[in-house]
C-alpha cells in the first residue's frame, strides 16, 4: 500500500488543516483528537511518511512509541487519570480511517467507558482547554 | 505502583508456567494469548521487569515495539489477514489485567468483529497450530 499525501494528518502537518497541538519535535507531533472516545484524547503521528505498522522504518516507530510514553504520562498527569488506554489500527479491517500512522492515546477513568466512534465533534474550546492542560504537564524541554 | 513478581508473565518468563511461543530475543517473548479475541492473538512482552507503559524505560519500550512490527507483520502474513489491531492498557482503569507491560497484537479480517473477553480459553492445539504458522512467516533471524 502507498502513502497518500492528501490524508488528513498529511495535511495538518503542512500546516493546511489547524489542530489543537500537546507535542512537537523535529519527527513528532501530537494533537487532540476532535472526535474523541473520551476526555484528553490525543494523537501521536511521526513527521516521516508512513501509512502504518506494516511500512514504518523500525527507528521511526520506536521515536513514535517514545513519544506515546510522554504525551500518555502527561495526558493522565494533567487529568489525574486513573489509566491509559494505548490503540494503534492498520488498514480498514484493522480499524484505520487516517492513513498515517497514529497511536491513540485515551486517558482512562474508573468507571468511564470509552466513547463509541460516532463522529461528534468536541467543542474546540473543550479542546484548547484540555491540550493546555496537557501541555502544562509534559516534562521540560 | 510496583512490579509483582508473582504476575501470570513473569511466572512464564521463569518458565514456571507453558507457553505457546512465536518468538522470542535476548529480550522479548511473543506467545499466543490462551483467550484469544482472534484467530492469532498474541501477546509482545519485555523480558525486564516492568508494569505497564508508565514504568518501562523509553529504550525498553523502544525494542518491545520494534518487536511487536517484526511480530505483527508475520502474523498477518502467516495468516493472510486484511489489517492489525494493536492495543496496550495501562492500569486496571486502562484494561489491564496483566501487570507486566505487554501489547496486543491482533490479526483482522474483513467483516470479522473482535470477540469479547469471555475468558474463554482456547483449544492449545488449535494455538499451537497458529503459533508454528506465525513463527514460520517471521524474518530469518
Amino acid at each position: 500500500m502507498t502513502y497518500d499525501d492528501n490524508n488528513v494528518f498529511a495535511k495538518i502537518l503542512r500546516g493546511e488543516l489547524p489542530c489543537h497541538k500537546v507535542y512537537e519535535t523535529d519527527r513528532i507531533l501530537a494533537f487532540m483528537d476532535v472526535m474523541p472516545r473520551g476526555d484528553g484524547h490525543v494523537l501521536v503521528i511521526p513527521k516521516v511518511k508512513a501509512r502504518n505498522l506494516l511500512d514504518i522504518a523500525p527507528d521511526d516507530l520506536a521515536e513514535l512509541t517514545k513519544a506515546v510514553q510522554v504525551v500518555g504520562k502527561a495526558a493522565k498527569t494533567a487529568l489525574a487519570a486513573d489509566g491509559l488506554t494505548i490503540q494503534q489500527f492498520n488498514e480498514s479491517a484493522g480499524g484505520q480511517v487516517v492513513f498515517h500512522i497514529h497511536f491513540h492515546v485515551l486517558p482512562r477513568f474508573e468507571g468511564v467507558a470509552l466513547k463509541p466512534h460516532t463522529g461528534q465533534m468536541e467543542n474546540p474550546e473543550v479542546l484548547a482547554e484540555l491540550a493546555a492542560k496537557i501541555r502544562a504537564a509534559l516534562p521540560a524541554a
